[in-house]
This record gives structure tokens, C-alpha cells and sequence, in this order.
């Protein structure tokens, strides 16, 4: 099992007026912490867009602990809690300085053709890409 | 049971290079129909925000079905889905100009003291808003 | 002398743990003013762009008078303040419900062809849109 | 004279369908390049704030070169162009990494109480950081 770590530190424009980070950027961190695993695990994202595909996430889950705030480094870990050669689902926990918790969340990503947003087989478009997955996700 | 039913214009700066809505934003718009739901049953959550509370989101579950473009006009539906004096779950459906559904969503909120986020019980501190959720949210 | 005037409810996520509207994002709401002002001069961006051409910001101007703040409902007025055939220069100025100045801006803008970011000149490529901007830009 | 030198990478977020970095997400980067600015020159913007002061900006002026791109790593450099114990301006440079100019931009600050929004003298609130501003900045 394999899992990726992404520092970041929190931005005067991602927070609001109750003081945290207002919690849609959270999806954002999320994201920059999927592309570090994709990149850990030798790949890049950007590479997959310029031959023609994209990977929208089709589902989220989040469960908020605690704010961040600013002045905070967050921590992203990111794994691979499911694939299946067609979906990913990324398991995602993230913490502050201080080791304590701020959120867990289930992402689940397709890829499909930019042109048509038609899903494709990873195991058959990225072959080798399907195969680091296969070794690389949880085992449940 | 009461929904209410919010217009939103998709905004340039809320796309992405994949040519569609950023997938966060959708939890902006979330917001925006949580608060014309809230507008709409009598109440104005900036003025419960004055008083010294505010409402953070808790828990999020959202599945994507069909990205907005710039253009649309995306209609959000808005529903108390849950309700038990503490927690509130609402309901959400969005869908472009041609009734297509963008996607659907459960998000839990709660009302916490602002100085120091301490949930507090709608029930007591506001019993008024308490009563109006209490008669408007779906009957399972 | 024409002008353009749009109507923008602050929202939750636009705000900053200053408890005012992050100072990045009156540059999304003189974006919605730039697309409003045009449409009421019957034309479409989104048109534009879906004929391969793009309009990106070449210089701007902001100076901030006041914070906009949440529950607020902005005015965002917009004016062709020069206009020369290839460059168009936007006069905004943005007010509160009571009719406080939140900010004055200038914001240049060209067209170019989306494949390669080169210029082209609106007189030729769009003579109508050309013509209507003549009639409608300040004299100076 | 003193400059700070920041790296961003471009984040999906921050793209729009013109594929390119939405404009206004380069006064979060500039935003981001003072911060290191006043942490390099031994300060701590966040200290400010919870002693009561946060700094909004009152003027910007971008002159927007060459657009960024997902998968570019930005330099943002930022010196004090100009001080006069109130106001400060940030004169600042953008570059990707094949070192092409992004944009300059010159940046107004000014230091105000957070609960009034009234103007502060950094000279008299803060002698120290007026000191070192005072010997940092751009000598005309």
C-alpha cells in the first residue's frame, strides 16, 4: 500500500469570515494531493490531459473534525482505497502542525476523453498506469 | 415539506482548462441555496451570524452526474432532509437550463458559538427557527 | 454613453477571515459586469469563445474605497471608457446597497484567437460588435 | 534593497476554459509573495492580525504579459518599492519557469485596526518593522 504526502500551507484567500478555511477548498487540497501520488507513483496528470483526457471526479464524501486556519501547514495524505481498471477512489485524511485531525474524505475519479467526456478503461488506454494501480491500492 | 429553488449563473472564473465548473464550486452554490432556504422560511443566517453564531458544514456527500458550462443557468433545489434539533441535513438537486441533473447532494450542518465553536442546540438558542425546521423538513 | 448595471449578492465564500470580500474577487464581479454590459449591447461572449476566440485581461486598475461586506447586494457599473478597434477599456464602479463607493477600476481587454493567444482586431473579425462599440464608448 | 523570491505551482483550480490561469487568482500569488516578503525581513503577518491589525490592500495595478499554465512552476519576486511609514507599496514580477514575464504589478497596503478599518502609522504602531522597511525599501 502505498500513500503520498503534500504539505500545505494555508492562503489568506482561503479562509472567510468565520476565521477557517472555507470548506470547498478543501476539494482543492484534495486535488494537489491526488496529482503529488499520481507524480510519487511515477505518472503525471498533465501528461494524461496533453494526450486528450481528463478525470473529473464523479463523487465526494467529506467529514469535517477542525478548521484550518492561517498560519497553518496542512498535511495531506492521499491513498488509493479502491480501483477497479474504470473508477479510483482516493482516501484522503489531512492534519494540521499539531497532528491533529481536520477531515477524512472518499474521492472517486473516472477518466474519460476531453472531447466527448466519455469514460475510458485505464487497464486498457494506460496500461502500465493500471498496473502500478493494481499493486499500489489497499488491499481490503 | 419545503424546498426552495435558487438561479445561478455560471460565472467564467468558476470553469476550469477541462472546459466545465470546477468541482468545488458546486459546494458554493450549495451554499447559496442553503441560505435562500433559509431566507424563504423567514430567517437570515447573517443575522445569526450578528448574534455571535455561525454554521459550519459538517459532513458532505455530493455525486456528480453532468459538469455545468459556462452559460447555464443552474437551478439548485433546496430540502430539508434531516432534522433533530442539532443537526440539520439538506437535500440538493441541481440542474442546468434543460432539466438535466448536474448533480445531487446531502449536506450536514450544525450552529456553533463563534468564539469558540461549540455546537449549540437550535432547539434552545433559537427556538423559533427551531419550530420552522421542525414542521418543514421531509417526513421519512 | 452607454452603461451597464448588474446586480451581485455577496457571498459567503467570497469573504476573508478580515470579515470583508477578499480583494481578488471584485475582479470576478467586473468580469460579470464586462458580460452583462455586452449582452445589453446584444451580443454574447460565450458566442465569442464558441467561434474560437478568447478575451483576456491585458491590464488592470482597482483602487478600493470600502469593503463589501456579506448580506450586501452590490451595484457593479460599467462603462466602454476608450474603445480603439483592437483594445477596449472598461470604467467600472462598484457601490453598496447604500450607495457607498466600494471601488473604481480600469480594465483592459483585447481578443485573440483561442489556438494561439494572437490578437485580432474586432473591426475586422467582428465589424457589427465593432460598429456598436464605436456608437457606445465615451467621448472624451 | 531587498527582494523575496516565492514558488507557486499552478494549481487546476486556479485554470479557466481559456486554459490558461484565471486573472485574478495572480493577486492571490501576489498576495502569497508578500507574506514571504515580510517573513524573510524576520516579521510574521499572522502576528499582526492577533494583535489586532490586518492590512487590506487599497490599490492594484497588474500589467498582465503572458498567461500561466497547469503544470508551470511560477517565481514570484517581490520587493518594497515604496514606504512612506503609512503606505507600502509592492512592486512585483512574475515568471514561469522558462523565465518569461508573466506580469508586473505594483501593489498598495496599508495597516489598519482590525475592529474600526481605521489607518494606522507603522511608524508609531510598529517602530520595529517601520525600521526595517525604512532600510529595505527602493531607494529612488
Amino acid at each position: 500500500m502505498f500513500k503520498s504526502e503534500t504539505k500545505i500551507q494555508v492562503r489568506y484567500a482561503e479562509t472567510d469570515m468565520m476565521g477557517v478555511v472555507y470548506h470547498a477548498n478543501y476539494l482543492v487540497w484534495m486535488e494537489i494531493g491526488r496529482t503529488e501520488l499520481v507524480k510519487n507513483l511515477g505518472f503525471s496528470y498533465k501528461e494524461m490531459e496533453d494526450e486528450g483526457y481528463v478525470s473529473p471526479v464523479t463523487d465526494i464524501q467529506v467529514s469535517y473534525k477542525r478548521g484550518a486556519r492561517y498560519g497553518d501547514e496542512v498535511t495531506v495524505v492521499t491513498k488509493i482505497a479502491y480501483y477497479d481498471g474504470l473508477r479510483t477512489h482516493y482516501g484522503v485524511e489531512m492534519f494540521n502542525q499539531n497532528n491533529e485531525l481536520l477531515c477524512t474524505a472518499k474521492v472517486e475519479v473516472i477518466v474519460v476523453k476531453k472531447e466527448n467526456f466519455r469514460p475510458i478503461s485505464l487497464r486498457k488506454v494506460f496500461p502500465h498506469w493500471h498496473e502500478v494501480y493494481e499493486k499500489n491500492k489497499i488491499i481490503v
